[in-house]
């Protein structure tokens, strides 16, 4: 007999069918016992008459009927004929599986990781992440990017060796990569024009927040041939907007669950643009005091005029002055063709156009306080003809945690590595 | 004026047009000079009344008409107007981009790879890569799995801590991840069920041999409710069959480019299913000796007798004794329910089903002479419930470099990384 799933069984009523699962609740009322069985797509009622003894969470087959009963949840409910035991469960679970979770601290939640991402509603986030990361990939696929796995392992940080993390590598030295831009942009420069990876990025910085992590997946563009860093934002509204739209036509139980809703490309396209100077402006206005600088209170206040003015919680502030970027940033006068994309109060993207004149590297290297001999490599590919070119990266963590507007960033992240969390 | 990419160029005969890319040749026949234009979709033959004073390799914007040329590579040629540099190259490379890079030794390549990369043939095998990582995701989501991204941070080694590199993690000690084994089998337990990862693994082995990579991109599967390893080799010709059908239908030019083919899932469906037993015995008949294990030599014969065998230069080797797996392998006497395919003479795949039961892994563990307390975390997945299941994981670089039959595997990785090479 072939395993039903339990999202199927609807289509088995009168069927003799066999589930297999996790032992979610069992509730004994005195003549019957109902067991509600869970399994990835979803949980059924299974009906005893005799009670059967286990522990929560055991993973087990059930034969049985499937009746209809519209006081069932769901309106079946597997009447069970016999039940075998894959995998008994210890009694002493340190969490509850079958609760809401929503009362628990968050250290809790990441201290008992194996057994809370068991809670439907937790895993839940984590197949939304699987199909993020399918729409992103079909969207820049549609758009004729290539897909590419650099190096995570670098002799030296392209941000000039600050916040790295340092690996034992064989006989010598080597850093964890914090992001793949010496590569990303070396692909432009040999030729593929426009690339995208996904992976992990690495940041050795000692905060504690609700919106960092140490170690995060990156998803991350490069393109060449382009004049503005305008570009690299219609790219993004382009990506964002069929992400959402994904989303809404196949997530939707995963918003509603989370209570909230998102923009679709057409309202993703309202996206404001603003430059630094007019966020500042802005914001000192709001707050009824002068703003120096866009900090975590700025960029929420920033989201909310969005919201008002074009309906959209979302906003591009471009035009940073140069000293607030990297020195791989195009300069545009005192400022850059540089952007960060706020979205819902928080920045989920950083971008801009690149540098890609060798002799306009090296000074602008040098105004950064770094050594062009340290960067030797990264120097190189601009050496011999790089285009024009420019390029950005979305943090598939954060993105997730304000699609679904979690908490806390590290609930958006399956195993989350902070200051004092390596595992599990 | 719209760039036109090289490819389109037949669209556009007798039109004015702009092409963009690097300068891949310069000839000069007294009144006229041929300059080949490289973007990344082809090469156009441009000419010149004046010779234009270029270094190969300069990134420039040239405009002009399309004109049929019968004579020229691609029966069509530009012919140039105007010329814009975006950015000269420097006069020294040291290794050419334009000509057959099969005379340079795999050193010359990987010293020079920001240059290497932009030979068309070397750059088409991560084309090929791109598409590979595509169709991978493509088949798995289409068999339902859920793609997930774990840590590559781990505070022990899931194997026993042997072959790991060490990572200064803020005031203590970490490891990178030889695989995602402990969270891929997590995942199924936590109710996930059928999960894919692609994602990085690093293993600090010593080996210098064209087969081998320190760090690499590692296809991982698992899934719950298997009973034996046969439905993961099921699983698997599947997934190589899919690949290899789209790899012959959108990929062909590379397939001829490196000289070679692909068997399709029709054939990948004859693959041979042999015991560890059985090959040794077949090995000891071909090469009149008594074979004792399956060293590389060996692993080539098996795949040129199951070519013989069966049409296809694959093979399944399972029930392989105990002590040559790893403790979580599940037994079946003295043999385990687990298995490696070779294809076209090297391994690709290493799998089998996994010990579900915590008492059972408990014994494997200290059988294996490690001790259970260092696997802690490990075992509290099993402790409160995981289904019977298996996995395995495809080496991408690996699978590459088999199905272009490229002698060394670093040809295979945009950016390698072996015991004396971490740039660029």
């Amino acid at each position: 007999m072939e395993r039903v799933y339990i999202k199927d069984c609807t289509h088995h009523i009168d069927r003799e069918v066999h589930c297999a699962g996790w032992v979610h609740r069992i509730r004994s009322l005195g003549k019957v016992t109902f067991l509600l069985l869970r399994d990835r797509t979803g949980i059924i009622q299974t009906v005893w008459e005799e009670a059967p003894e286990l522990t929560l969470e055991s993973v087990v087959r059930i034969k049985g009927k499937i009746n209809k009963n519209d006081k069932a949840p769901g309106g079946i409910e597997l009447h069970a004929a016999s039940m075998e035991v894959l995998a008994p469960a210890a009694a002493d679970l340190p969490i509850a599986v079958n609760r809401d979770t929503d009362t628990l601290s968050i250290d809790a939640l990441l201290d008992h990781r194996m057994l809370s991402l068991r809670n439907p509603k937790i895993r839940s986030i984590f197949y939304l992440q699987s199909d993020i990361l399918r729409y992103f990939g079909e969207y820049m696929r549609s758009r004729d990017f290539t897909e590419i796995k650099s190096s995570k392992l670098i002799g030296s940080g392209s941000e000039g060796g600050t916040g790295l993390f340092e690996v034992e590598y064989f006989d010598r030295k080597v850093y964890l990569a914090q992001s793949p831009q010496l590569y990303k942009q070396a692909m432009v420069a040999n030729g593929m024009e426009q690339v995208f990876e996904i992976g992990a990025a690495y940041r050795a910085e000692k905060h504690e927040t609700p919106r960092h992590l140490n170690e995060y997946v990156s998803l991350d563009i490069e393109m060449g041939f382009i004049e503005s860093d305008q570009e690299l934002m219609d790219l993004e509204v382009g990506i964002l907007g069929y992400i959402f739209d994904q989303i809404k036509e196949h997530n939707n139980e995963v918003l509603e669950l989370f209570g909230t809703d998102l923009p679709g490309s057409v309202e993703m396209e309202a996206t404001p643009r603003i430059s630094h100077d007019e966020a500042k402006k802005i914001l000192s206005e709001r707050l009824g005091k002068r703003v120096f600088e866009l900090n975590p209170e700025g960029e929420r206040e920033l989201c909310d005029w969005a919201l008002e003015h074009s309906g959209v919680e979302a906003v591009f502030v471009h035009s940073f002055p140069r000293k607030k970027r990297p020195f791989y940033t195009y300069p545009d006068g005192r400022k850059t063709m540089s952007f960060d994309l706020l979205f819902r109060g928080l920045e989920i993207t950083s971008g801009g156009r690149r540098i890609h004149e060798y002799d306009m590297l090296v000074e602008s290297i040098t105004r950064h306080g770094l050594e062009p001999e340290q960067l030797e490599d990264y120097l190189q590919v601009f050496r011999y003809g790089c285009p024009p070119h420019g390029g950005f990266a979305i943090g598939l963590e954060r993105l997730t945690q304000k699609i679904l507007r979690l908490a806390n960033i590290k609930e958006a992240s399956l195993f989350p590595r902070d200051r004092k969390r390596v595992k599990p």
